[in-house]
């Protein structure tokens, strides 16, 4: 069976995240001044082959900590559909 | 009143994700191979001020627009909390 999985990963938020403040500087100088912070992370979605949603949702976990998130500096949030 | 809202960025499905296909070779060589594909993209996290939820939701519609996704290659999604 085929799963989508949806991984969120963000800066921590004791973090900086220099992305997000140059994100926001860009805002200020359009004029969108309604906006006092951003934060940037990735949204990575996945196709995988899995027996059960459980199993799915190990393999992501997996993936996520051995590769797409950097658990020193990032959060992450995993959800199945 | 301040909202938080959520803002997904992602590759349009006709178009190559190179950096997907990237963290697709790196999880095959870290063995992980029940996984197909992968698509990245952004998940930008605003706070924002607004009066009513519809007006926070107008004011990232023109951020998103304007500056943090680029239509031609992206499409996105706003959620409010």
């Amino acid at each position: 069976m085929i799963f989508s999985v949806q991984i969120k990963v963000m800066p921590l938020k004791e973090l900086l995240d220099p992305q997000g403040k140059a994100v926001l500087g860009g805002l200020q100088n359009l004029g969108i001044l309604a906006i006092s912070d951003v934060r940037v992370g990735k949204n990575i979605v996945l196709q995988l082959e899995a027996a059960t949603a459980e199993e799915a949702k190990q393999i992501a976990e997996e993936a996520t900590k051995k590769l797409l998130a950097n658990q020193v500096m990032e959060m992450y949030e995993i959800s199945i559909s």
